[in-house]
């Protein structure tokens, strides 16, 4: 993967990454496609109406369902799906332990029980990766050993102890394997645990960055943490990590989470809430959110926000939207997803333009200003 | 509404009707639009993908759900899902029938409970028109009285001659109405009844012809009888229909019933079968039914129909769609309703073209016979 930074602001970065399918300009949000599939969208929306360069897929549910081996049969998920730029997998380990009913980390891996059939299976460090070539993703994920918050410190160090075992085992398998020319496209990215520890973040980040990761990831935030707790954690993990690869902070976050972590040096993003809040109705806005099903949209004809130009603001109103919301119609949950997906996409967008302007300063306080919070 | 016949095969029809809002060229299919958006797509799918010239939206449901004055606020059907064709709104008798609880014919209208929340409605062959102004459809159907097949030859009396009574109440309201410059670029459709009674339907056929619509509808088929009782009543029925109208056949049905009414001289369909289908997972092709879940796709990466240039079939593989599906991926629904619209829609235009060249003959020969049915 190629990687460079093409201008700093503060702490802020805007940089290139280059995969074998697209090349990525950050700060990025990538939107969630669980299974393969965006919910409520198809690879022509996500390249030819959004425009997105880099979409996640689950590992865990595509090993379920329909198997990473029959992702394999159709040239991976760029053959399947069809979305022929760039995915993201995660490991399997954070839906392992979010998901299943029974969920029991060891010393090799992670034991849990499918929340489909109530089969058993076992994640190892190289098994994730295993699934990962199969799926064919362009940057992979490794397993780490994650833990709820808030933890006690001896969950914690055994926490990043596993996690760093488990990374070392993950890059020398991946290095071996692309010497057998199996994975020479897909790049590893290390998770950087810790919970809200300092110390053991440090000394993660730092066991993490001497190994050949071709990016980093801040794992096992937006767990259960304060907004305040996430960012002073960011904020103080940052020294620590290599500023010559990307880093991804992993499921987050709200709009003002993705401002305040681009500030403090996060290039990459993913989060289920553009399309989850797409689904209950909470559309993103330059000036807030609002909830469609609110009786003051019935009559609305202006559309969703007033300086947005996505697919669904440039044909349909909020009177149009409340309706199709009440009715339960599907209509809605593909227009209201692409909305709230280019609001996040725009936003990133609007942030790398300021970043390249040395105006990143000025953008967070009218990003701020228009939502009334300054 | 402007009509003409275009060509005859036999008794089957090409013909042109021009509304206000669009050319519509027959045998034609209109895709349900229940609640003013047809079900998983949007007025963009509609007339960019699947360039539909007319879609049907149900007065009933939209009379209680926004309410048509509110539809009535954004400049009816057109301005509120900004499908800028043409819209045939049903009277919402059907659905009263059908739908509601409680629902009680007289001599005036029907009486009925909301499905929604149990409130108490009366429809009247006025009202039924007063909703469909607001609606602002291009072609508005009249209010009658419906019958569930069998029914004594009691019951199919009463229906008819309640029937000629209503529409000759709504025939002279609507011309009011034009007088009073209300409704002027609508047409309005009168509706033969007479379950599979030849006599009761010829009766009510001759009745309505001498009224001033704009086009005839046949209802109340569909509704529990064989097929064969279907296609035997429209053959009995249509010469006692001006053929110097346009004939809708209410709510019908597979592909064969397209092809079995289109060659006894109908000129337009109406059916949630495409839709409702697509959203089980059966897909329609030119050789029959597939039903997408089935194992047998799992590893496929051919498209749905080897004939087929639809979008999905442009696109995507069966062993994605397969895969979609068992996993209730809401993207699944518009693939498949895209599929399935695209193959009714050509169904029609592939029959229009037979009856221009004067080959609808060896057109249903060929149907039947890629089927396996002959």
């Amino acid at each position: 993967m190629n990687f460079k930074i093409d201008k700093t602001d503060g702490n802020a970065r805007a940089c290139t990454l280059q995969t074998a399918h697209s090349t990525i300009q950050t700060p990025i949000f990538m939107p969630v496609g669980t299974l393969g599939a965006v919910k409520s969208l198809d690879a022509i929306d996500l390249k030819e109406i959004l425009d997105a360069k880099i979409i996640l897929a689950n590992t865990y549910h595509l090993y379920l369902r329909p198997t990473s081996k029959v992702v394999r049969e159709f040239g991976g998920l760029h053959g399947f799906s069809k979305f022929d730029r760039s995915f993201l997998t995660d490991s399997g380990g954070f839906q392992a332990f979010s998901l299943s009913k029974i969920s029991k980390p060891d010393e090799n891996g992670i034991k849990f029980k499918s929340h489909i059939d109530g089969s058993m299976h076992y994640f190892t460090p190289k098994s994730v990766l295993d699934t990962q070539y199969d799926l064919s993703s362009d940057i992979m994920m490794i397993l780490d050993d994650l833990v709820a918050l808030p933890a006690t410190k001896e969950r914690i160090d055994l926490s990043i102890k596993r996690t760093i075992n488990w990374a070392k085992i993950a890059c020398e398998y991946h290095k071996s394997n692309k010497q057998k020319s199996v994975g020479i496209d897909q790049n590893i990215f290390g998770i950087i645990q810790g919970g809200t520890d300092y110390n053991a973040r440090k000394l993660c980040a730092e066991a993490l960055c001497e190994m050949e990761f071709d990016g980093l990831a801040i794992g096992g935030l937006s767990v259960g943490e304060s907004n305040e707790e996430m960012y002073d954690t960011v904020e103080a993990l940052m020294p620590f990590i290599d500023k010559n690869r990307p880093r991804y902070l992993m499921g987050v976050g709200t709009p003002e989470d993705l401002v305040q972590n681009v500030e403090r040096g996060v290039d990459m993003f993913d989060c289920v809430m553009p399309t989850r809040n797409a689904r209950n109705g909470t559309l993103f806005t330059s000036f807030g959110k609002i909830n469609i099903k609110s009786a003051a949209f019935i009559k609305d004809d202006n559309k969703i926000d007033p300086e947005c130009d996505c697919y669904t603001c440039s044909n349909f109103s909020r009177g149009y939207l409340n309706h199709l919301y009440k009715a339960r119609e599907l209509t809605f949950f593909r227009l209201a997803s692409l909305h709230n997906l280019h609001y996040y996409l725009n936003l990133v967008k609007q942030m790398r333009e300021a970043i390249m302007q040395g105006k990143f300063k000025e953008f967070k306080r009218e990003f701020y200003a228009k939502r009334g919070m300054i």
